[in-house]
Parts: structure tokens; C-alpha cells; sequence
């Protein structure tokens, strides 16, 4: 069913969601005794709540399918990743923190190395350092352009995000990059007719730019890709009928949140004062993403015992959270990270939905094969899971006579 | 895959299959001993099915959407609701046995009140007694249209059934009903240039009813949504190719039926009157269609015990049923019906099939958690179980070489 659909269906209820994701949650089992990273835990207060509610394992995007964060994220939030698409240049945005505005078209933008006849040799310039990078973009921000407002931003290394605030701007761009060495950079174009201006606007920041750094050794030339708007998506609260708050200390996941209507609201990097900032707003909200981030770090490092230790952690602060008394609280991943892989993987992430109406199945433990059993099935799409929260919180009229 | 896809694959075979629906089967466990009216009721005959059959728990339209019986018993006849959709007019006149015809169109009505200026003050008249909705049905009844014939029927309250008749009639017609009181009644308007003669058509219906119940203290009006004709659906028997009969006492199931191109089968309620009649009617046709109703009351009033008790004067009648010896045998509900939440529910629904070519699983129990187990998975959807009772029905030709 499409997010219009159940906007139709949208019930006011005074019930609170949780959604607690531990991010890269999804593991694979070790060699000394066959157990995942979540199967190794000591997780007595989520294994509660996988015997009181109903588990399963999510598939974020498709199968065989390694999402980045921003696609599975969206998928749990219940947006469809295959259709809410967010270009590149607006999930660097993200990414950095910065919020792009209606008037805004944003780029993804490489620091790169031409040769004397222009052609380029290096789409990276060496992978310059991002210190460099922040001095060279306090000199592009210098560059004027007629009616429209220039953004340089250091992402890292040889990446930076371009915007271009201005009245009547298109995302409608070619990219600049020509994706091998040896190539000219190509000239933007624009890819519909409205976007004309916007395309001249691009080609003499380019030039400028060009000018600008003419000094540099490796970094003298820039490439553009991705051109983006802001998304216009329904957000949560039109989709679903829920205020939510994002409880989240990572750039790329509160601005994705801000994207669907959420408040991103102000939290360290803990896992106590994210639960400290659930509490203090615990009135203020139907929806809660709370975002604990390390168990992917330590996935991505190949640290399975640190992974265990991060899982348990979260585990930890579970009964303050439940003595909220959430009607619905989901614990999943948004995404698996195992240890060993050292990166995200296409494995489906295990999922707990525990509400007073959910329908309790056999399984007693929070793990990727006890879960495999559970009522929600071993492949459940990851978009599934808001909607039976939302109908779980007795949020959703009935469909049809 | 489409129904236009089943079709080509549709292949004659002297097989039976019967579709027994206990309406609002799915349940909720109770506090006492934490089992479902299913789990809870003694059902030795259909345990025996399950136990010969593969299992599952089937999800009828969409994760977390509760359905009105109309979409989900489309979905359980291979037919998804969120395609095929009926119109409110459409759906009264099934909703009281009112067979509609290709040249009719017809529109859901209420009685309402409007003030001496012509604002609607009760979208309902007070709900006026259904005695009153007759007498009221029987003086609109004499209004006359130019080339349509003009059927008014009772539903009940200040519901009624608005249907006109006549070549060249259009549904493409919007609402008089402004949805909320203190506004005048809409013009009724053509959404297609096609529909301007209808138009006209409601509109002088509309302005000679007012006439007509201007002596009316509550029911001095009437409002008019959803106007809808017949869906032009393909019929099962051009779907799946099999001749249906629907053994159904209630006019809204008994409506769907004949509207999918079934037969809709003489019978009173109750159980032994319904196998009866299969009985009777065994060798016209391939597709039995048995619908139990009371599994559906009980759940919505809320009486756990009511509907353990339906559920077992269900199994009760299967070993009659199973004397027939169809090859293909489906027992499951619509939707479910919990009777901890009194009403409708998202809920999976357990289903059966049993046949000598299903692949049984180890399912021993028809109950929602054993189902939770078995081959076809919890959460099927519903729109699979009649192909899937067709192909075990050796009913389906091979896609493809």
C-alpha cells in the first residue's frame, strides 16, 4: 500500500511509538562458536521483550540487496527507498548537517587534478587532506554568481558540497564529472529547459573556480555530480499521523529525519543522554527514532567482541526506556554490519515489536535464528514495520465496508 | 502475477475446491491463559486438516491495514483490493442484495437536515428510524426522471440506496454530500464530459426529492456520495476457470459473489442449512464458496467464549464437508476480529489448505502461533491462496517451456 493510502487511514490516538535501531545491528556468527554478534549479547531486557512481543527478521531494500544508511533508514521509517529517492547532492547535505532549504540546488562536489589542456588526471587530486579541502572552499565561497547565493561546504578529504541558494533554481543539471581520467570535465547542461539559467550559473562557477585555483598543485579543478533539491515527500506526520522526534547525534541520520518532518532534537553521543532527551520530551511526541550508532562503527571494524559490548550497552538502557511505557516500541538495525565482513551486508536485521495488541509468537530470545521463527517472518519488508506499529497504536481506521 | 496471467494458464480438470470462511476468524490471546478463541476452541476436525495440510497466516490487503469485509474477501477470491476497488454505491447495493445491472448507476444516500436556508445542519437526520427511511424511500420512488428509472431502497437509519437506470448513464459524478454541516448541498457535477446528462439526471432528482420530504421536520433532504456502476471485473470462472457457488446467507457476501460472476446459492443461517446445500449443489460446480458468519459477531461483541463456541460448531460440520471429498479444501477467515479489541484487526489469519498435492508441513494444530510455523509462511497474502488451491486443484497449465 503507498503512504497516500495510508494517510486516508490516519487515526488521532494519544499512543507513543518507540523506535529503537541500533545501527548495522545484523551479524553473522563467529568462527570459535557459531554465534552472531546479537546471539553472543547478554540482552536479558530485549530478550523480554522478543518473548512479550513479536519478531521477526527486515529486509531494508530488496534481496541480496547492502543498503546504505540512508535508504534503510528511509525504509524503516516506511518510505519505500526504490520511490523516495534523495539524489546525491542532497544526502551530502545531509550527511554534513546541512539543511538544505527550498531555493536550494546542492551538488556533490570533487577536488581534482586537470592537465595543461584541461584533461583530468586525478578525479580525486590525491585525496587531498581535509584541511586543505577547508581552506580551498573558503576560497570558492568567495566566488559571486548573479541572483543566486553560493555554499561551499568540506565534507572530507577531496569532497565537498556545492549550494546554490537562489529563486527559480533546477536540480535539473547534468553532472560535470566525467567518471575516468583523460576526459575533458563536461560542461553542465541542462536537462530540461527550466533549468537553462541554472546550467549557465553552474558553467561560471566552474570557471571561476577553475581561476580560483589555479595555484594548486593537485586540486585545481572541481568536479559536480548529483545535482539535488530538497525533497518534497510527505512527512511523517502527513503519511502516518505522527510528531516525531529523532534522538540521534549523527549528522546524516537527523538530517534525514528533518527530511520527514521530524524533530532532530539536541543529544550527545551517548547512549544515558539520548535516553535522558527521550524522557525530558516524552510529552511533547507520538514518535520516537532513537539512534544508537556504534554497534555499526565496531561492525565496520571488524571488532565483534566491541559489537557484542555496544549491543549490551543498548540492552542496558532498555528498562528506562519502558518505564515510559511506550504503547509500541520496535527494536531493530537499520541494516546488518557483521564483524566479520567489516561492512554493511544484504542479511536481513532482526526485529522486535512489542504493543499490548501485537500478536506474541514462540520466540524467547532477540537473536538473527531465533528470530527467523518469529510471527513476522524471517524476510518481513522493512517498510512494513511502521504501519503495523501505527495499527499496533490503534492509529489506523479500517480500510474499506 | 495478474489475473490477466492466470488466465492464460487456466486448464480443465473435474476438480473441487472449497473456500469454508469463518468470518473474523483471526483472534487475540486472552489474559487467563494467554491462548486465541482458535487456539482455545476444541477442533479435532479442522487440527486433523492442518495436520494433513500446510499452514500459514495470510495478511489480506496491506502490513497493519484492517479491512472491511468487501476488500478482504476480494483478496481471499485472488483479487486485490488496493486494483480492484468498488465504489461506495456499488457497495451499498451489495450490502442489501441489490443486484446491479450494466446500464445502472448508483449512488450511496443518507437523509439530512437542512435549515431555511438550505444549509445541511445533520448529515444524518437525527438517524431516523429505518420505519421512517421506508415510507420516505417509497415517496421518492414516484419521482420521474426523462429516460432513467429512478430505484430508491432502504438500507437502514438514514441510509439509503439511490439507484438510476438508463442508457448512456455515467458514475463519473461527484458527491452532493459536503461532509460536514453548517455548508450547502454540492451540486452534483460531471468529473467527465461523458457524464453531463447524468448530471443533470441527479440534479433533478435531488431538487424533486427536496420537494417531496419538504414536509419533513429531520429528513427535509438527502445527500449523495459515491456514485459507482457495476465494476466490469473478470469473473472467476474467466480468472481461474472455475464455475462458483457462494453459500452465503448475507446479502453483502452473497452481492461480492455474484458480482465475481458465483452463483449465489438459496440458503438460510446456519451451518447444517449451508452443507446442505453444498451437498445439494455438489456436482454443478467446481468452486464452493461457504461463509460462516457468527465467528465475525461474537468477535465484535467482544465475547471470547461466543466465538470459541462458533469456531467449534464450525469444525462440527467439516467432517460432512470432507465426505464430499473435494480436492481442495481452504479453511481460514477475512480478516481477523479479536474479541479483546471488539472489532476488525491487522492481524494475519490463519489458513489451511489441504489437498493430496499440497506439501504438507509440520503444522499439527489449526491455531494462530502453530501456523505461525508452517509452509505457507505468516504472511502470505491473501490474493495467493486461490491460485495456489488451483494449481492443487491440477487446474493450472505450466508458465513457459
Amino acid at each position: 500500500m503507498e503512504l497516500a493510502e495510508y494517510r486516508e487511514l490516519r487515526r488521532a490516538e494519544a499512543t507513543k511509538i518507540v523506535l529503537l535501531v541500533m545501527d548495522g545491528l545484523g551479524g553473522l556468527p563467529r568462527e570459535t562458536d557459531g554465534l552472531t554478534e546479537l546471539e553472543a549479547a547478554h540482552t536479558p531486557n530485549l530478550d523480554r521483550l522478543a518473548a512479550e512481543g513479536i519478531c521477526g527478521l527486515h529486509e531494508p531494500v530488496a534481496p541480496g540487496v547492502t543498503p546504505g544508511s540512508g535508504p534503510s533508514h528511509l525504509a524503516l521509517f516506511g518510505y519505500d527507498p526504490l520511490t523516495y529517492r534523495v539524489g546525491r547532492g542532497a544526502l551530502s547535505a545531509m550527511g554534513i548537517g546541512f539543511d538544505l532549504g527550498p531555493h536550494d540546488v546542492a551538488a556533490r562536489g570533487n577536488y581534482a587534478t586537470v592537465d595543461a589542456d584541461g584533461r583530468v588526471t586525478d578525479r580525486r587530486a590525491g585525496r587531498i587532506s581535509t584541511a586543505l579541502n577547508r581552506e580551498l572552499c573558503a576560497r570558492l565561497r568567495a566566488i559571486e554568481l548573479p541572483d543566486a547565493e553560493v555554499m561551499v561546504e568540506t565534507v572530507a578529504e577531496h569532497r565537498f558540497l556545492l549550494v546554490l541558494r537562489g529563486e527559480g533554481l533546477s536540480e535539473a543539471i547534468s553532472d560535470t564529472d566525467p567518471q575516468s581520467v583523460g576526459e575533458y570535465p563536461l560542461e553542465p547542461r541542462a536537462t530540461d529547459p527550466a533549468a537553462d539559467r541554472t546550467a549557465r550559473l553552474v558553467a561560471a562557477f566552474v570557471a571561476q573556480a577553475r581561476e580560483v585555483l589555479a595555484d594548486q598543485p593537485a586540486a585545481n579543478m572541481v568536479l559536480l555530480r548529483g545535482f539535488a533539491r530538497r525533497p518534497a515527500w510527505p512527512s511523517m506526520e502527513e503519511a502516518f499521523g505522527l510528531r516525531g522526534a529523532a534522538i540521534a547525534a549523527y549528522p546524516m541520520y537527523r538530517g534525514l529525519a528533518r527530511l520527514l518532518g521530524m524533530d532532530a532534537l539536541e543529544v550527545e553521543d551517548s547512549l544515558p543522554a539520548a535516553v535522558e532527551v527521550l524522557e525530558r520530551h516524552w510529552a511533547a511526541y507520538d514518535f520516537f527514532y532513537l539512534h544508537a550508532k556504534h554497534t555499526d562503527s565496531e561492525g565496520e571494524d571488524g571488532d565483534f567482541e566491541g559489537k557484542v559490548a555496544e549491543i549490551e550497552r543498548v540492552d542496558g538502557v532498555v528498562p528506562r526506556i519502558m518505564q515510559l511505557a511506550p504503547d509500541v516500541i520496535i527494536v531493530t538495525g537499520d541494516h546488518s554490519t557483521p564483524a566479520v565482513l567489516r561492512s554493511h551486508s544484504w542479511h536481513p536485521v532482526p526485529v522486535l515489536i512489542r504493543s499490548p495488541y501485537c500478536r506474541r509468537d514462540r520466540v524467547e530470545r532477540f537473536g538473527e535464528r531465533a528470530c527467523m521463527a518469529g510471527g513476522l517472518g524471517p524476510r518481513i519488508p522493512a517498510t512494513a514495520l511502521i504501519p503495523i506499529a501505527v495499527a499496533s497504536a490503534l492509529r489506523l481506521e479500517k480500510y474499506g465496508a
